[in-house]
Formats: structure tokens, sequence, C-alpha cells
């Protein structure tokens, strides 16, 4: 018998689908990239899908429902994205305890629409039904791209550039803002819940709300799709960052058959993130490595497109694509070489 | 502060959905059929997604894994299936909570794979991940289908036949023996499992092998749209029975805004199904209006297309649509007219 901890998470999707084969003419990609690809004779299909569950994923003592519903439908469309296309449809699969409510499960749809519309997604399908325990929430994305748009992760070519959006890590610290209040309150408020809406520790939050929206509620990065179609860009290789940039960069490079070199001094990080990780003893660069959630787009692209990047608002030039032999190495701000790991969240050591 | 059960899980749905408005122009139907309808230019894209979790919908003290898998891909392919649709690809997630071992996880893919394989349907990705308890799987379905092909459940009219293929309430007697055996089992051997593939309670299953084949290993039936295909009938309403007939047909109707009448006595019914209904003191033919997870096809065409139905293997026409007013009814063995009621399985209500 063997423990599904000695996989992990990628290890065990690719020991189960290591020899899939597809029969389907419509099949163009299937495991290992953000989406599958079909085509259907026009436009390209894309299909994504993320499973939630209460426990792992998320923790109700704090996390608003509404705020989660949003969540859980944005880092669907975050996949999307993340293959150059545009999420059209998605459908919910809810599994549900006897613990929630009609309205709890009304805030939670309130925030899959908001996100739908904000996004102009269509819900058009799923299924509901009761469970054991806890709250389980399975949503499928369909987007569409034209076949000549979508960026796969094997793209990635010697000496291409690699840049990412936003900041990094600033997610990991929303989180670990919100689980040490929950321990303070819980020492002090045995039995009730911890609401960041609510105020009751509005002094704790003050000034950090940025920390938490990157938690709480993430934006897929289209923005950044449109600036670089504007600005006549391409990536050669692109993934959004849900599970920490070191895991992300290797699956690129992996993919790609090439290593990479990033430099620290260029890792894009937010100031309150920085000052929390300070207060609370950690390192800020790790967190920005390995903290995942920040559903960031991380692409490469062809080094005569710098003049073209430069001007993108809230886009970084992090580092560059090398020959496979190199490895995968972070440059620390002494100049030191760091291999990279995947150190992300490992969904199956807890 | 609203108790789901007060919905129930179609009236919930309903609910959470009832001013969805569509915003993407390739949308063509949401909730409210088997799949979802999407328009990417050429072929229509059909949609379909099924959460099965575990102490609800499965009990792996007598599902073999591999069946479930099977199982858990064949019932989103029926879906697929019951809009006249082809299934061409599949996204699955898992939630494995620490009981599991690699090889549980490997036979519960061999019986995924093994079904895709039959129905030449591709898996293309999924998300796996740790559960805090037990397991819990999420299916989504692709299919294509010709535009004019499609069969929504909205198209009954009046005067329609109504057929439905294979059997009735036998899904449902696999499961009440295999619930009994359970519990003889329970009191006998404490602690240990039932397995039907070894052989321990090999005399309570002999002879009742098809039942327990229909509970575990359900067939999505597209060899009887391939029969209504050669035929040259195409449905006016069509879906699968998955939560039982009466839910069914009252589905179709008030989605056609018609009522029907079904004749107890062409009801297909298995001789091996009621044998066991009979020694155990259950009603045959409310376990086939009820029971579910059949799998078989409910339709209704044209009263022009009878003589063309007539050769049709494994086929069975089994009422009539009428006018709204006269409701849902079924007419007994004596004549007496029994109005039909969703007494299928209410996932909120355990």
């Amino acid at each position: 018998m063997t423990e599904i901890s000695k996989y992990g998470e990628f290890g065990l999707i690719k020991h189960l689908t290591k020899d899939l084969k597809h029969v389907q003419p419509s099949t163009k990609k299937g495991v290992g990239d953000d989406c599958a690809v079909m085509d259907f004779g026009s436009k390209r299909v894309l299909m994504t899908t993320d499973m939630l569950l209460e426990g792992i994923h998320f923790n109700l003592e704090y996390v608003p429902l509404k705020h989660l519903g949003y969540k859980a439908a944005v880092v669907n469309f975050s996949d999307i994205y993340a293959m150059n296309g545009t999420p059209t449809q998605i459908t919910v699969s809810l599994g549900i305890s006897k613990r929630f409510s009609v309205e709890d499960i009304e805030a939670l749809y309130s925030g899959i629409r908001l996100a739908c519309e904000r996004y102009n997604v269509d819900l058009v399908g799923g299924d509901t039904c009761s469970s054991m325990t806890g709250l389980t929430i399975s949503i499928t994305c369909l987007g569409v791209a034209a076949a000549k748009d979508i960026v796969y992760r094997n793209g990635a070519k010697l000496n291409d550039l690699i840049c990412v959006s936003g900041n990094l890590g600033t997610a990991y610290m929303g989180l670990q803002l919100l689980e040490r209040e929950l321990m303070v309150h819980r020492s002090t408020n045995y039995g009730t819940n911890l609401s960041p809406s609510t105020g009751e520790t509005e002094g704790a939050f003050e000034g950090k709300e940025y920390l938490l929206e990157r938690q709480l509620k993430p934006e897929a990065r289209r923005d950044i799709l449109e600036a670089l179609r504007k600005a006549g860009v391409k990536p050669t290789a692109m993934m959004d960052v849900s599970d920490g940039l070191s895991s992300e960069l290797l699956h690129i490079c992996s993919q790609s058959g090439v290593g990479c070199c990033v430099y620290e001094d260029k890792l894009p990080i937010d100031y309150e993130a920085a000052a929390l990780a300070e207060e609370m003893n950690l390192n800020i660069v790790t967190c920005a490595l390995n903290g995942g959630e920040d559903y960031e787009l991380l692409f490469t692209c062809s080094i005569n497109d710098y003049e073209k990047l430069i001007p993108i608002d809230d886009l970084y030039i992090i580092g560059h694509i090398t020959k496979p032999e190199y490895g995968c190495n972070l440059i620390g701000r002494n100049g030191e070489e760091i291999g990279l790991k995947a150190q992300g969240f490992n969904a199956f050591e807890n």
C-alpha cells in the first residue's frame, strides 16, 4: 500500500495520467497545462476545473461565503486567462452539509454571480447535493480562444524574458494575518466566529485591507492580457501563479525543456506584505517564491519584445530563460545562486 | 434562517438560479436540462457535471472503487446522450482523505479510464486534492451535437408517445440487495468489509448478478440513440432516468407545458427485480417509478413514428402526452388514476 503523500498532488496526477491516450480528434491538449484545449470546428474551446474543500482550501471562521464564491469562480477564470483565452461559461457543483442554511448558500452564490458579472461569464449549470460534512465546491469553466492565440506552458525559449504581473506573496501574508487574528480571537472569544467585515477586530486589520483582499478576493489579470495584446506582445509560455512562483517556474521550465534564472531584487513585493512578514518573523522572499494564491500571470516572451513591455503598468521582468543544464535558480541579493524548489503547498502533506 | 431541506435539491437550484441572465452569445441553454448548450461556431458543445460524495451517493463498504469510477464517468455520458449528443471529453476532480492509498485511487481511475475507452471519451484534465473526510468525485463532461439534432426536455407535444428503454427499478433493487447483505454481514463479521467480488457472500448474490450490475456498473444507452437514428426517429423531448421515472416525467411535462398518462402494466420491469421486491416486501411499481439510477433514456416522440419504434429492441411505449389540465398520472392495473409525485431520492432529507 502506497501512501498518497509519497507522490504529492502533481506526482499523483502525473502517475494516474501518464499513459493516457486521446481518441477524439477534437482533443488538442489534455492534462498538463492550465486548461485542456478542444477544437470543435472554429474557435478553440478551453476547459479547466477546480475543487475547493472546507478545512483544506478555506476556513469559514474567517472567510465570508460571498468572498469564497467570488474567489472560487475567479481562480477558474484565471486558468483560462493563463492560456490567453476568454472565460465564457461555468458550471458549479456544491456539496452542502446540514450546518448550512439557504441564506448561506445564497451568499456563496451571490459571490459566484458577482464574479460572473464582472468577467462576463455565464453560469450554465451544475449539481447541488447534501454532504456528510462541510462544504465542497467544484467549478468547471469553459473559455474560447483563436488557435493562434493560445499560449501553453511549453513554449519558453533560450534567452526569453521572464515576467510576472502584480506582486507575489501578498495573498499568503493575508492568510497569515487572518490565521493570526483567528488564534487571538479563539483565545479570547471561545465559540464565536471571526469576521473581517464586522469590525470587531478592526484594529488588527487596519491598514492591511489590501493583504486581506489579495487573500479573500483575488482578481484574474485580464487587464495584463489586454495590455499585452495592445502592445503586440504574445508570450511564448504562460501560467497563473496559484501554487507559488517557484513551483510555476519549474513547470514552465520542465515542459519547455529549459532552465531559468530569476533575481531576488527583481521580485515584485508589496510594502505592506513585507512589513507584516518582518513583524511575524517570516522571510518575505520565501513567501513570494512559495506562498501561492496570488493568481498573477507568469509568462515568458522574446527579448525582442523588451521595449514593448516596459510601458506596461504593473508588469515586472524578473529574469530570463537559460539552457536546461543551468537548472532553475534564484540569484540572491549578494549574487549567490539558490536552486528553486517546489515548496508550494503540498495538499497531501497536511 | 431557512433550512435547505425546505427547498430540496431541485428547489434550491431553481431558487439560486431563478433570475440568471446570460451575456455570452455562445450560451444557447443554461440551467434546467441534462446539459448546458454552447455555440462556438460550428457544432454545438454540450456540458454537464456531477458530484458524488462518499456516504451520500456511495458506500465503499460494498462499492468497489473501480466500479465507482466507471459509474461516475458513465452517468455523465448518459447526460450527454440524453440531449442526443456524443460525449467527447471529461475532467475529473477528486478530494481524497488520508484513508485512501495510491492503489485505491488507481483502482478508481482504472474504472474511469475503462468507461472512457468504451465510450470513446478523452480524460483531459482535473484537480486532485486532499480532503478532511472521505472521497469526493466531481466529473464534468463535454459533448458535441449538430444544432438540429439536440433534444431538450421542453419539446413534448400533445398526443406524443412516451417511451423508455431497458427496465426501471432494477438499479434500486440492486442497491436494496447490497444494503441487505451489508446488514447481514455487519452483524456476523463486525469490522470487515463486504465485497461482492470476493465470493464470501456468494450465496446471497447468486442469480442476482444482473441487479448488482445495474446498480454498480450502469451503462449509458447510446445504442438506443443509434437505433432511433437508423429508424429515422427524432424524439421531441428526452432525458435520462437518474432520479426516477416520476421525477423525470414531471420535469418533461412542466418544461413542455403538457400533462402525461402512463400505464402501470406497460412499465418495463425485470423479472429478477420483481422477485426480489416480493421477497423484500417492496412494491416493484413504486421502485420503478421512484427508484432512480437506472440511466435509461426517457423520451417522447410523435405518434406518427409509432411504426418505426416497434422494431427497436429494448424500447417500451409506456404512455402518451396529454393536455396540461390532465396533470401527470399513472393508470393502475385496475384502471385507477394515480397522480405522479417526485418521490425520488431527496438529497437534503437524509
